[in-house]
């Protein structure tokens, strides 16, 4: 045990809790030796949790700050809700501590911007660990890219197709943020889950970057029709109104060219899909019927009959997987969103072990979750054409 | 022979033969008596196309003014290329003829306005002959959404994803116009197979309206590649740029809150695709999977068993499918796309028998055609929200 990281975990919800159960906690190189939460119910659970894999029992504290007075975690990670993490990150950077950041949008310009300056001023990594940047098709992506597979890419989709209508309507007992989030807010609230993988086909921040936007809000419906059959009890939510747009999209624009476009759709009825499409010069890739469709390997001539490859994914497999994810299935998959989370993990912790920078990095991070707040410019001016900054002042054009 | 309509077509390229061929000489009230195009060779391949089928030789000719003067037609077919089409239109309706206009989108606001002012002026309806429009899974949808199993629709997509890059390129021969859209201009070029169906769904021009959009363009890579490799003996194709990028994305608000996605997406490899989506509050479509997700048929519960649900709109055709599909499939379906290219020409020929209205009409033609020349604005300025124009002046707000 001595010779593990020791590490922190501040946010014991429902994802805090499973990141542990089903990833962390399997990791070999890491202990847990002090977790911690605003409820008292979930400090316990998360204690007793890590006991019962037959580890010591860690500090079970209410009170974050007293982790930055632990000298020996050297890493934490935060999956608190959305509008605790650059703050918490940055007080953490600067007792020069390792940050693991569960993903979401900002609020604003500015708290980005105050990241970025936090690690230029101490140098301190943080890495948001976006589990779907490692997820099978995504890496596999990205395999086929630098083989050349692809060409040149011009277009990607992406989405967070889930719906969270139950989560959103029925977490209030369990004290969820993100009602309070769909009543007040209407923006691209949740962008990193589809922009993370994008944004690494694309280069960005690496030779590339994002450099403008518009977003678009449809009305809100779906949380209101929902409440209205399911909930008529509630007082409270009965009265509610939602500023949130069951659907939105944003299109983004990268300085080589490229467009990006996001959807946000969690609040109607719906199978749950990242909407992933990668449409290039050689080939193009469609998450929802999950399929390629390769130069050479298909051809116009029977392009209306195009049923006949859905699901060819899993064909090209053999030919295309990644060497990472060749390795992580030979080893048998950690559980926790096939096995992402894990990955992400792993890389984090191989960073920490290596005192190095890490893959994704503040830059990346701070330009991701700055679309939520540049969403909300956009479509709260009648879907403006917006700037997007930045965050890396000029380092992209050399950066690797 | 006598009691049929008799009528005129202009534009005998693959589109206008084909019209013919395969839909619309099969219709019992129906006779062309005169076809037109600028190419003889054309004009003599129809007309003997048509004798072939047992009717008398049309009138051969080159110069559609002549058909301006023939006092038994009643109605014309353009099947032109883009440019032609709304100044044509507007000549016969001065003449009293029905016009039947092939799909295409506008070069500016102006010749919209033209198009609507010769209607108001002449009492000559015009139809845009937008075979999409009577799609088997488009007016299922129709139907689903007046039987309330849809709830509210609050957005869709529509896709013209068609690899047209052979077509283009190779068209050269053909006189295709294609070519030189691609080279000279960058926009939306071609909304209405997916943009008609759509305002059919949110009932646009009637209680409702399409208000503003953005247009976003990639860059262009998909025709030059294509060129390299499969024309780089043509040196005026090799030196030409493109200014059409590959993907464009347009999104459109509308008066009641509802959003529409529309994607060209016609010079990179890839197969044919409408990419219709109904985002509403009890259900959701996707043309990509050919699924139906139906609140109370399929749960939150199984979202991520997805795949399961490929393909299953055939399942419910027994219980959604159109009347008028019904109806059509009973009799066995004429040929041409599906059977649509027979549907619209028989709504069209219905209209002019009972001398009545038709059912897409100079406002619609307006509204969807204005799209092209918005969204080259929208691009040319950076993706600014563009305003769409009232073309009902005000009559949408009444009109059923």
């Amino acid at each position: 045990m001595n010779n593990r990281t020791k590490m922190a975990i501040i946010g014991l919800g429902a994802r805090g809790y499973s990141l542990l159960d089903m990833a962390y906690l399997e990791h070999p190189d890491v202990e847990f030796v002090a977790v911690c939460d605003v409820y008292e119910d979930r400090v316990k659970k998360t204690a007793d949790l890590i006991e019962s894999r037959g580890f010591k029992r860690p500090k079970e504290l209410t009170d974050y700050k007293k982790i930055l007075e632990m000298d020996e975690v050297e890493a934490v990670i935060l999956a608190t809700s959305w509008d605790y993490h650059i703050n918490m990150a940055i007080e953490f950077m600067k007792k020069g501590k390792y940050v693991g950041c569960e993903v979401g949008g900002a609020y604003s310009l500015r708290e980005c911007w105050k990241l970025v300056d936090a690690y230029e001023e101490t140098g301190v990594p943080i890495m948001m660990l976006e589990n779907c940047v490692y997820g099978r098709d995504e890496m596999m992506l990205m395999n086929m890219k630098e083989l050349g597979v692809l060409g040149s890419i011009v277009h990607c989709d992406g989405a967070y197709n889930h719906d969270l209508r139950e989560e959103v309507v029925f977490g209030k007992e369990k004290r969820h943020y993100r009602l309070k989030n769909y009543i007040h807010r209407n923006t691209e609230n949740y962008p990193t889950h589809e922009l993370g993988p994008i944004a690494r086909l694309l280069n960005i921040n690496r030779g590339n970057r994002l450099i403008s936007l518009t977003s678009t809000s449809s009305k809100s419906v779906g949380l209101s029709e929902y409440i209205k059959e399911n909930k008529s009890d509630d007082d409270e939510l009965m009265n509610a109104n939602f500023n949130q747009g069951d659907v939105v999209t944003t299109v983004i624009k990268c300085a080589n060219g490229e467009t990006i476009r996001l959807t946000l759709d969690t609040t109607l009825p719906r199978y749950y899909s990242r909407g992933l499409t990668v449409h290039a010069s050689k080939a193009l890739y469609t998450e929802d019927n999950h399929s390629l469709y390769i130069e050479g390997d298909h051809s116009v001539k029977d392009h209306f009959k195009w049923k006949e490859h859905w699901g060819n994914v899993e064909k090209y497999r053999e030919k295309y997987e990644h060497p990472m994810w060749i390795e992580y299935l030979k080893d048998g998959i950690k559980l926790g969103h096939d096995g992402m989370d894990y990955l992400v993990f792993d890389e984090f912790v191989k960073s920490i072990r290596a005192k190095s920078d890490v893959p994704i990095d503040v830059y990346d991070m701070a330009t991701w979750m700055s679309i939520t707040a540049l969403a909300d410019e956009s479509i709260s001016t009648g879907s403006k054409p917006v700037y997007i900054p930045d965050f890396t002042n000029g380092k992209w054009i050399h950066r690797k």
